[in-house]
């Protein structure tokens, strides 16, 4: 598989771990989800993520994810190595691209404040990812806590070539890209920026100059045909699809009980056969069920009326 | 002005405080708005709260925008008396119901983590505004950083009588309405929870059991009919009329710069002379304002089709 | 009394507040301990800080409490104006300036995180401060939950004249006291550093290039004899006295808990009539009492035997 | 190996993991300085934490560590099993209890904020940790950021019979180690308390009734001297003993620094080959070195007085 590049676009899919309901790793499911999403028009896949519960997989488990994942994948497959330690990120980036990876991702761990702790670290971590080894850098402080000047990312962009992408995940973060966008012009390497959030402000972010979506709501098609249409200067035509899914779009992104949303739509899509987390995680409850299966009935209707 | 109850529903608009662009309160823009939250639909209004931008103003200044805001209007009127010391407290809550105010509202100081501690924390704060004073629990973690339990909620409001409102913002947070109305059939004191978030989540809030909304959507005539419609049992059209403002919703829904947007629509509205916020708070930028005008247009066509 | 230059040094004794018993200020302790500092060999006094409860006065509480102390003290006073809004570091700033304070003492909100955030709110703080008012920029991320490298320090003290002083109280932060001077060295204007923590690294400090004490410890002579005999060569003497107080240091210096004590120690020596904090904030309970009244029996043995 | 009981006493070592100044694992100095921590008076020996730079290794690494250490010490060790995910935590149990590790200690996920949320997290931990295996609950709430409240620590010990031991770390925690004792005393499950936080209250956590310190000061023969005067009720002597060593407790004590504050002791003591720290993790800067050289001739003179 070719390595990630600054040039990459469109939708990389960041997927769920499916398990069976007793917790164990469903893999069949694995395989069906990511058949699913290829199927609606991602042009990439991002797995092991904060959303793909990698936390909670032994390390043994989560190279058996990465490994089925990218052997499976006809599109280039972003690792999340995050780790507290420099040595677990070191193995982790080198197994996975010795599986076929295109690059590995890294988020800031939360005890970093100043702009030279956070320029520091990344100097450390793209290091310890292995020579050559294309990183994503994740832009995440709502779960990370960590806040990253638009002036750090370009220091890191310089400093390091190996860093192609910046995971957009800023939160309000329509500034940031404009004003990434603004250092290019001026100079700065360009990079790809693709945009998670669930999707919530994707026209926005597609207008302000992102290069597409990477994140994992449970109706890809739609972040795709937002990503082709912008790109294709329908901007009505694009938001109307994306006004549609908002609904949903704006429930799923609800902090942790969002992948609860997000695995029960993906198994009444069929994509995975049980919607079970991993403990500690909960089903979703019947109150919320209930709103979802509306939502998806309006979705239906709306999607007919724009037909 | 009769004092809030455990009955208050429909709609408290959170105000801004109208600045003139040097700096200065704008009080015919305070009037102004005033009278636009009451045409369009409020039932109460709520001053002095974070999006008000209290923490700019002088305590001279904050007592002369209750002033008139009490003055002016023929709703009840809740006030913000949150600060970091018990003694402000007492001094702004016994001025403000002495000017006629319904009631006040106290979020947590940042630094409480424990159940116990924040048990106690709402022992004195409760005390501190005063004998008889109507108090709303302003439960609004993202902000905060607090953490209350329903629990912990169900205690505050069986030690004290007073408490007769949640200002529910947490996120996400519908289960946390539906527990605390089990918690009431069970026996638990009922209270009036009123919904913030922008109204990002209104409609199934009031199917979960809420009884309003109090939030500052630069629109509140759709959070008056949202209440509206699904206190008539017409949740379909109440999700029509939320959906079409949905995009708007969202974005004026980011930290930090909704207030911005709030502003730029109250202004292009009509409802304020100037969208200037008091430094620190800048305007909304070119591009934003770009995609407000849009999402604006957008809006008045879909309001059209579903009329 | 002359404004605050970088040229301060000594001991400036962080003052509590006295209380009655009722809470109430007790303004007669209040005198007398103001001239308890100036006896003990504080060459400065710092009020309405943290450890002066200063969040739990109404504002004109507060400038009863200056006008007090500035009327009394024959040294300079530094005020505490750090407040959530710059209006109001504006109206208390003018009014103690007004009354002969030296200058007033700024810590940073804790929202801020980034570099830029950090640098651009001492730009409108220095302006709120007012013209040519001293400005002293206090650095406690333990408390603040901010966290200011050196360099942004040096670009606050290069942009803004009036930052003449830093209130060092990073842990650990020796480290930041020698790049400072290093920085000074190369260049960089330089400003006077006086240490806080209670005193706990107190000789360190000194011999890293510190200029004094800005704390509160309850034997303020402590502080004055070891600045003192660190500027007259004699490190070994200083040491002895601070290791004799060091056990006490410590026990006071535990966070929330160490003003009980403090208040407790001062009034065991008569410096105030009660060790009252208005509440929120517990006496001292009895074991700790025990713990505190043998650690002073120890102390007056170890003074004893080096005398 | 004997498991953990609630019968546990005296000094557990938190130990260092030496390294080579090259970065790979020191074997001969995990074998020295384990005899060093037992020739000084350790009943118990704690790995895998915090200060043994834990998250630095790799599980294989880490596994490497455990084995050594459990088959060189003659005394319980306590092994860290903390991670962000169950899986990882039943992996790490089982694997050090079969090595024959007396017990594995538990911390809190740093986003755990309610009573109802710690006292869940536990009993999904105990039961990762394995059926029957002892558990040391850690309560560090200056680094993980979670507060325990004292009845939450009950519910947890009377909950899980596992939970045979609290690590306390708490700042400040005197008060709570006497709650708990009086929690014992009416009725609650009496467990064993280690104080950490280097040993500065060692004298005062003896006197509310703690069992001893788990901890990882340079000089743990002050701690074992301690423990063991305070046994013997001649809490004056241990006093005189700790007092002669605070200078350096409290220089170790620095957050982050420490660490190499006390690799380098360990070094000139002959315990390690080499202060080097893994990535990231800087040795003592020269400043910082005399200062230690320094404290560690005066503790000599002050230990020879004492003699």
């Amino acid at each position: 598989m070719p390595l990630l590049t600054a040039d990459a676009k469109g939708v990389y899919a960041i997927s769920v771990t499916p398990f069976h309901p007793d917790g164990r790793i469903d893999f069949d499911s694995l395989d069906r989800v990511t058949d699913f999403y290829l199927e609606k028009g991602a042009t990439g896949l991002t797995i092991l993520g904060i959303m793909g519960e990698a936390q909670k997989l032994t390390q043994h488990e989560a190279r058996d994810v990465a490994r089925r994942v990218i052997a499976r994948a006809s599109v280039p497959v972003v690792v999340g190595v995050s780790a507290p330690g420099l040595a677990a990120i070191t193995e982790l980036s080198a197994s996975v691209m010795d599986m076929g990876a295109a690059g590995v991702m890294v988020a800031p761990p939360g005890n970093l404040r100043t702009d030279a702790q956070i320029r520091s670290y990344y100097a450390q971590a793209v290091a310890a990812a292995g020579e050559g080894v294309p990183v994503v850098l994740q832009d995440y402080p709502l779960i990370t806590g960590v806040q990253m000047d638009t002036a750090v990312i370009g220091q890191i962009v310089t400093d390091h070539p190996q860093v192609v992408m910046l995971k957009h995940e800023d939160w309000p973060g329509l500034a940031k890209i404009t004003a990434i966008r603004k250092s290019e012009s001026a100079g700065q390497r360009r990079i790809s920026i693709l945009c998670g959030n669930g999707g919530l402000f994707l026209p926005e972010e597609m207008g302000r100059g992102a290069n597409g979506a990477m994140t994992g709501f449970a109706f890809p098609e739609m972040l795709a045909q937002v990503v082709a249409l912008c790109g294709q200067g329908q901007a009505e035509r694009a938001q109307d699809i994306f006004d549609a899914h908002l609904p949903l779009v704006r429930y799923e992104q609800q902090p942790v009980a969002g992948l609860a949303v997000r695995k029960y739509v993906l198994a009444r899509r069929g994509a995975i056969a049980s919607e079970a987390q991993r403990a500690p995680g909960a089903n979703l409850p019947a109150e919320a069920r209930a709103e979802v299966d509306r939502m998806m009935a309006r979705l239906d209707r709306r999607l007919a009326e724009l037909a």
